[in-house]
């Protein structure tokens, strides 16, 4: 009777009429009817991440997306600079060493971020291809400031190459505007769909880049997706059923509108935030995401707090990685998630905390929350 | 964008793993396979009303069930006395002069229910053969003390035929022990089922009175469940998904515990009442169901609150019926519901009220909700 409840930061919940839809029967993808439904969801893709260039869809996780930016765009005998501030950066490191790239690694505190005089000093030295980093690090619940690092990167002849996917559709992200190069996303976030889609949207720029590469292989060449985008095709065997949740999904995002949902994550972020302090905890980040939120645990709690939540309260949220692990918890405030709820979770949070010998006071957090949550639109 | 959140009484939430359960392809209803699921569904039934008699499952609402037990049970020639205390107890005075029937009919003030000593002093005169009441009034949400009645009536020839419709599964109700004659139950209530099901389980003293009365019907005659469930069949065609979901939910409940369900429903409507007051609202009932609580809307606050609250924050709750019609809101407390989600109503319920003007502090009503909450297990 325990109703489970999803705050990982991906998956997350996935709305029941995308289950729905797709629980329909399988049709074939070498068809006009897929055609149809690839165009309309390439296009509402574009609207998502404010771009005019093609949004490629890769059967594959978000980490196919990134690794398909990083094995085409980076250019031969140039310099990569990658920002390292969790695992996620240190998994964009080690993916451009396996191509052979020439990795400079920014490593950084956890719970900060690449700052734009970072990137700014290193660039004019000379001889960067590209630069990779994290725009919203989940490990550590941390945003850069992906508009400025874009501006100092469009100064040179460098590409830019942002892992969105914690950010994409829930943190502002313009990428024309901006000039960002390389927009990789999965669906398994703010797209409330499960894992199994990558995104990537390529800037003309960065396809100068590509074009001037040998692609290092193929299922992850980028070229091969240009070409059968330009028929609303896919180059290997599309993955239906979950591109026809993606047109419910789409269909959803915007017609609450991008801007709409991005002001409702940064809306149940700050709740969250707000309600760290009355529950003993603290914000871990020094630059927090809006798309996740990492609190410390009190002292003397560890994640037995994460095994009680969901054996007693059926909320799934994420632990620490690495040498976090056990001393902190992350909330995800990505997309099928709403106010309610979030206010039910930080409930059970204080339930619990209050059961693991913690001195708090059920209910000052959740009020603290709510205070910021009657401005919820 | 906006999740659906079922809180009227009835129909309830439905879990999903009855609905995709119920989502199962359809098989047919006169095989060893469905006499299989049906003796199953039928021993749990047993086990949640605390009977060892039959229960009968009709496929119908929970009106057929009632409707059945009053037109086969009630003895020809002697007195029903009907309790009417809100909108079931007036409906089951009509069903039974459709039938003929000698109706007393006992109109009790909206917001109290039949007491034990009034049917001792209405059964002292003679000529009674059965007593009708509602446990649990859904349009009052008002519970009457029904082992006290069960008492009285047990001491006479009488019979007591019980709408237990908004009661079984979620009050205490043990037929058994208590001596109540006739149950009749529905599907969509604590069941946790969509509506379509309704269930009669019926004492040795009611089958000697069923069958000195020639039935006035055929599909609601109560004697041909009797000779069917003998083999685990049913007289007509069974509702066979409804029954398979059955299966599951009847799992659900005997696996958590009865009297834990009991408990728990308990629990949450403890904590809706603890709430009201903070909230502005007045407690309807004089005498309140654990299954459902009324709550009387502040000074100036009309229907338009349900409305906001469901275009809002998605939350459906039940209005006013008759001349309670935009007096108060009426919030389920039954099957498939918990804190969390109970929490969260409550906060939108302080959200929409300050919206309309009420002066109410948001977490208030939630802060007073939560700390009898946190004896929830």
């Amino acid at each position: 009777m325990i109703k489970p409840r999803l705050f990982t930061p991906g998956p997350t919940g996935v709305p029941e009429e995308v289950l729905v839809e797709m629980a329909r029967p399988m049709f074939h993808h070498r068809t006009a009817r897929f055609k149809e439904l690839f165009a309309s969801v390439n296009d509402s893709l574009k609207r998502v991440l404010m771009t005019d260039r093609d949004v490629l869809t890769i059967a594959g996780s978000g980490t196919a997306a990134m690794e398909a930016a990083i094995a085409c765009a980076v250019p031969r005998g140039r310099k990569v600079l990658v920002a390292n501030g969790g695992k996620f950066g240190e998994r964009w490191a080690k993916v451009a060493r396996v191509y052979g790239l020439d990795v400079d690694e920014v490593e950084l505190e956890w719970g900060t971020a690449l700052a734009a005089e970072t990137a700014r000093a290193k660039l004019s030295g000379g001889g960067y291809g590209a630069v990779v980093t994290v725009h919203s690090e989940t490990s550590t619940a941390t945003a850069c400031d992906l508009e400025a690092i874009a501006k100092v990167v469009a100064g040179t002849d460098a590409i830019l190459i942002a892992d969105c996917i914690t950010s994409a559709g829930t943190l502002p992200l313009k990428m024309d505007d901006w000039g960002v190069d390389i927009v990789a996303a999965g669906s398994q976030k703010a797209f409330m769909l499960p894992p199994g889609l990558g995104f990537v949207a390529v800037s003309d720029k960065a396809w100068r880049a590509i074009d001037a590469v040998d692609a290092p292989g193929v299922y992850l060449d980028l070229k091969a997706y240009r070409k059968s985008i330009a028929a609303n095709d896919t180059p290997y065997t599309a993955p239906v059923s979950l591109i026809r949740g993606l047109k419910v999904s789409l269909d959803m995002i915007l017609a609450a509108g991008v801007e709409t949902v991005w002001r409702r994550t940064a809306l149940l972020a700050a709740a969250v935030r707000a309600a760290a302090e009355p529950m003993g905890m603290k914000v871990f980040s020094r630059r927090p995401s809006d798309s996740v939120t990492a609190l410390l645990y009190p002292e003397g709690v560890d994640d037995d707090f994460r095994k009680r939540l969901e054996r007693r309260y059926g909320c799934s949220i994420a632990g620490g990685q690495a040498h976090l692990k056990g001393k902190l918890c992350r909330i995800s405030h990505m997309g099928y998630v709403d106010p309610l709820e979030t206010i039910g979770l930080l409930a059970a949070m204080e339930y619990t905390l209050a059961d693991l010998g913690v001195d708090v006071r059920p209910g000052a957090g959740v009020s603290a929350a709510m205070d910021v949550l009657k401005d919820w639109q």
